[in-house]
């Protein structure tokens, strides 16, 4: 199937010449006198109002629209660490799915860094020239400081997708899996494997949505501990902060995965393909909520998760119910930002997106916890509440 | 009538929330099939190839059809340095142009930017996601330095417009003005006023183009000479190689421009309004040539110009004839560089393109020695002979 999708991809991507165009706002035909309006003598005037008063810039210009899809190439889908140029397709597909789903103009901008440094004063200095930032597919643990000096330095929304958005969706759906299961949201206890980018935002954002719950994060080696000596600064501040348990057993430094899912109510995978088999779904409390959202190869697959005895099932696939899918948060939370003149998302504006998405949900079921991306109304439904 | 600009500027600028926005290639709807080929998991294949072959990043990737117009903001128009937030109406005005007369895909980028060297990695970093780069309103003289180091780090073609592209549409004028006089374009004596970006780039390119010419540049101060200690190192270097000729006088140290004009055939002006007098078109040689360029305000009104005899007369406004306007040039210019898959505009490149605008008018006149931008097939013209 992949390998279908592979075609179709490489046929539109090259008879179309890439994905996005520019176009103008004017329609029709541009006299002369328009021309000089829009461009020499006339614009000199627009000019000179935005030099004497800089906040008057969205009003002239289609920063009041445009958000940058901005990359270093460092963390590109299953791909890694492909680079600037071979990144610019994904960053353009984002830039489709902006248009198309929240109809925000948006910009590709992929870059040629050697540093975390380079990164940040890179965009910093281009900054001016947007509206907004969705920063993209950045490895972590860089991704944490990249995003918290952007968003302490620049006075427009920076917002690192792959942390905000998945944490987003996934807490909308633990919000509607509860509901169908009748679990008590606020003391859940909680497996997040995969304590990256998205592992990161998801603990963080459940937790503050939810101090009551208990949440443990696994790595390659087992447990997250501070026992550990050689987790790096933000898994430690994780732990220190009380945002994950520490879970060391006596006598040995961690626990597996396999130990801490016994008896927990919810399984959040942003992992690897296949790390979780049926007996560890069966340990887990009853009617357990399991989100393998490892892409395209889940955790484990949802029939075989079903068949264990897990009562809601999410992926990240498009092909299965429940797609734990970043598009439903990021078009109305940049379109909310831009519209409402918001300089910053907020942990706040996170957790009342995340309600809006699962609100948006009528009548939750095991099979429909989250919408879908191509429901209508869903990005406005988002951007009302980001104000 | 700035005025009238001004007012309808403000308006549609205002009215259209700037000028530019982006569009999909993909016309009509996008099927939840076609999604998966634009974005995860087909653009995953596609990023692939890119990172097997960096050199396919055109085949798959709007770059193909697109010019970055960058500024720092620091010469803008005649305002001067009002830096990037100021500066971005401009640069998007000037995508517009692309996208109006060469159907160019354009995205405008301003630089917060505190040196010379943070422009050039700036650009070097962000230069992935284009396909060719516009240098826009960058003062001088450090846009030559900015030009020539990206033009020896980057593969794509980067040319500043300030520059080259007024010194195309000002060859192309002299051509068909030559024609028109009966003057030898291989013998003529010019004065350029104004020894800046443009200026620079003007004389550099005559002499190319007829190095039997003789030259002399004036700036504040009058006519340029190596005696002068003060003079920055490019225009020291137009005199050491023979573009400009010194024409120091004895016992004093500069002659001023109204000395330099008398006897030449040619004033060309990129300086200051009002800067000449009758007397001194008078003082000319037989049937001079007029290009009084500075703009709004010309360094003399053509009908003033007109009754001291100057044969051909040109501004750089729209409401007289013979407007140089580089939007004659540049347009064409990137059209055929991406088009041809040119890696650098050359000096050739830049000559052909003001052979194919002197060409373009059929029968010059005094009133009609370059063409209009409204000209239809004028872009493809241009974009024909960047090959």
């Amino acid at each position: 199937m992949t390998t279908d999708y592979n075609q179709l991809a490489e046929k539109l991507h090259r008879d179309n010449g890439g994905k996005l165009a520019t176009d103008l706002r004017h329609k029709g035909e541009v006299t002369r006198h328009e021309l000089s309006a829009y461009y020499t003598p006339g614009v000199g005037h627009v000019s000179s109002l935005i030099a004497k008063d800089p906040s008057r810039l969205r009003e002239f210009t289609w920063t009041r629209n445009l958000v940058a899809v901005i990359s270093d190439g460092s963390a590109v889908l299953g791909l890694g660490n492909i680079g600037p140029e071979a990144s610019l397709p994904v960053m353009e597909g984002k830039a489709l799915l902006f248009k198309y789903f929240a109809d925000l103009d948006s910009v590709p901008i992929v870059l040629d860094c050697k540093s975390t440094e380079e990164v940040i004063e890179t965009i910093q200095r281009i900054a001016p020239s947007f509206g907004a930032i969705n920063l993209e597919d950045f490895a972590a643990p860089q991704c944490f400081e990249i995003e918290s000096r952007l968003r302490e330095t620049l006075s427009i929304p920076v917002f690192h997708d792959d942390q905000h958005g998945t944490a987003i969706v996934v807490l909308a759906a633990l919000i509607n899996a509860c509901k169908v299961t009748g679990k008590d949201l606020g003391s859940l206890t909680i497996v997040i494997a995969g304590i990256g980018a998205a592992g990161t935002a998801i603990a963080r954002l459940i937790k503050e949505y939810a101090p009551g719950v208990q949440i443990v994060g696994t790595g390659r080696s087992g447990a997250l501990t501070l026992a550990d000596a050689s987790l790096n600064a933000v898994k430690r501040s994780l732990l220190e902060e009380g945002i994950l348990e520490d879970v060391s057993l006596e006598g040995q430094s961690t626990a597996d995965l396999k130990e801490v899912m016994c008896d927990a109510d919810v399984f959040i995978g942003v992992s690897a393909p296949g790390l979780v088999d049926a007996d560890m779904v069966r340990s887990m409390a009853p009617d357990p909520i399991v989100m393998a959202l490892s892409n395209p190869i889940p955790e484990i697959y949802p029939d075989e998760a079903a068949a264990a005895g897990a009562a809601v099932i999410c992926t990240g696939r498009s092909d299965f119910p429940n797609q734990v899918n970043n598009a439903l948060a990021f078009p109305g939370i940049f379109r909310g930002a831009l519209d409402h003149k918001v300089s910053q998302i907020t942990e706040d504006h996170k957790m009342l997106a995340a309600k809006a998405l699962a609100d948006f949900v009528k009548d939750p079921t095991a099979e429909k916890v989250i919408p879908s991306i191509f429901d209508e109304g869903l990005a406005q439904a988002v951007a009302k509440v980001i104000t």
